[in-house]
């Protein structure tokens, strides 16, 4: 049987604790050579409808020692309003019932059966903030106490407790525009961790004097920047461009997630079309492209490069452009989880096979 | 709901006549610029198992035309045995019931939805047939009326109506190395086509005198010399290697399906793998390389680039490493003809879709 997971279900089962160790596990294989890394594609079109872009994504990879392969599906409608003085990247939620669409399909390396279909949302947010938390965990300093966190959304939500589980920290001062927004996702991660939250009033207040800073928007623009860090600290950011490009060559040790996503050859857009997303990213990969031989977590991971020679080292860790080995590690931990658990919908495997020689 | 096709759905309902002008269309759309051909990875590692090589693999492709984009996934234990005094390429069926695992997801390019799901078999090798069929109308002699085919597997049974629609053949001669079988595939291939089949007992006999050959096999080895073929035939290939250098080399016209095609940067495997299909591509790449300039497909079809100059001139039409956009279109056709004539399972929408910003 093919197993129907939901959110909900990863929510209630996966803990943070899981997915880091099976993020780390993945990245140990990808450093001895026998993980694949895999494949990332973006294809973008006008939606028909002229309000913003049709994005259809697709990541793939393999960790052969959970088993399992992983494909990660996108399809989205993108719009990029203005809001809180600058862009943000919004995927409006489209399909029947006010939803978005995003699958993670697992597949078993032995016999190519699928396992398990679910959602991406939750898992695919534990898998950036698990895969943060291990840049914490090996190149932030042992006694950092004090984080930033920029950014109150979903992304954010997980980056806290991941945060939580690699390093004893005591105060999260969270800045992200909207004042109430701010609040109330303090409040609500301060009940769920046992830490101090503290709602700032501007992402240089959140950032001055901490230890750790954390940024996980949906913005365009830069949100972090040079003036405001100092040494010892450990800064991070999930999307290209959230660190001003100055920051990040004033970092003593930067370590980049895989020199695969430093390259700009995955997205495939008409002629003409217009990807606020991409032109920008454009421009600092430009402006960054000295960084392409970079030190990969993976490595740090193993202790074959450094995550930082001092406690007065400025580190930093850029963790965005996932790759798909780590939906199909964290997939593998949610799965067997969900499996002994007795956990979903079972499908017929038959519906998602066939009998002829494709 | 999203629909849950199956292989016997599409060879009951879908032409061949409607897969080609859903694929003309779509490649019509290319050319505008309009629509997206698409990425493709291929991911590969050990098994774990000892036999052969875990490959997941993943195309995607839009056509705003048809309003659609399209996912297409396999995950395939391989393997290279030697038969028939070459080596071919082979798919263990080892998913439960002795299946293969190949599927299809459709999605609504206005909300995102995911519409359909369905293995790729038949509409797999409808559209790599189809495709071949447009190279055929587009480029081979007017008066064609005698073809030869290498091959008598799966693709080689699509490839007999796809070349029947664009054409009026009055003879196919056909040649693949197990003579029982070729027996049995052209008496099984003229009850359904009607056409007069003759098994060949040599590659060369089917192929000599020949107004258009089609190759249409898992060989990993050249199957077409170009000692073989003269002035005014068409030649075409599925597969990479099919058509010896020299032959490619002395046609008058060569038209390629996707430049993006060309290069070898799409397959991701750990070092120390050995991947026979691969090694054998990156040969035959390496001395293919100056085609990166020939026209495609596309381009041929809305009269931008000729398909043939004269009824002397040898054309070749190289129909392989296909893109997501053949699944988008040919998807399409199919889902819609499904849709209205009460077709498939319906499975709920909220299955495959999600009520977080992923």
């Amino acid at each position: 049987m093919t197993l129907l997971l939901t959110n909900e279900d990863a929510d209630e089962i996966l803990t943070m604790n899981e997915c880091i160790d099976a993020l780390e596990g993945a990245y140990r294989d990808i450093s001895r050579g026998i993980a694949t890394p895999g494949g990332r594609s973006v294809m973008v079109s006008e939606t028909g409808q002229g309000d913003g872009v049709y994005a259809l994504k697709m990541l793939g990879g393999i960790v052969p020692s959970l088993g399992v392969g992983a494909i990660r599906i996108n399809s989205d409608i993108l719009t990029w309003p203005e809001s809180g003085g600058g862009m943000r990247r919004v995927k409006l939620p489209k399909a029947p019932g006010g939803r978005w669409v995003g699958l993670v399909l697992l597949f078993d390396i032995t016999t190519g059966e699928p396992l398990a279909i679910f959602p991406d949302g939750v898992v695919q947010r534990m898998r950036v903030a698990g895969t943060s938390a291990l840049g914490v965990k090996y190149m932030a300093r042992e006694d950092a106490t004090i984080a930033a966190l920029i950014g109150s959304g979903w992304q954010a939500g997980s980056q806290v407790p991941a945060l939580c589980a690699v390093r004893d920290i005591k105060l999260i001062r969270c800045f992200s525009p909207n004042a109430a927004r701010r609040q109330a996702f303090c409040q609500e991660m301060a009940a769920k961790t046992g830490v101090e939250m503290i709602p700032a009033p501007s992402a240089e207040a959140a950032v001055r004097g901490a230890d750790i800073v954390l940024c996980a928007t949906n913005s365009v623009g830069n949100v972090l920047y040079r003036d405001w860090i100092g040494p010892g600290a450990h800064i991070t950011a999930i999307r290209d461009g959230e660190i001003a490009p100055a920051a990040i060559a004033a970092a003593d040790i930067v370590v980049i997630h895989h020199p695969a996503n430093l390259s700009a050859d995955h997205i495939d857009a008409p002629e003409g079309l217009t990807i606020p997303d991409q032109s920008r990213e454009a421009t600092s990969r430009d402006e960054l492209k000295d960084l392409s031989g970079a030190p990969v977590l993976a490595d740090v991971i193993i202790g074959k490069a450094a995550g930082r020679n001092s406690d007065a080292d400025l580190t930093c860790f850029l963790n965005y452009h996932g790759l798909g080995f780590q939906f199909a590690a964290a997939g593998a931990a949610f799965f067997r989880k969900a499996r002994a658990e007795g956990r979903g919908r079972e499908l017929p495997t038959e519906w998602f096979t066939e009998d002829v020689h494709p």
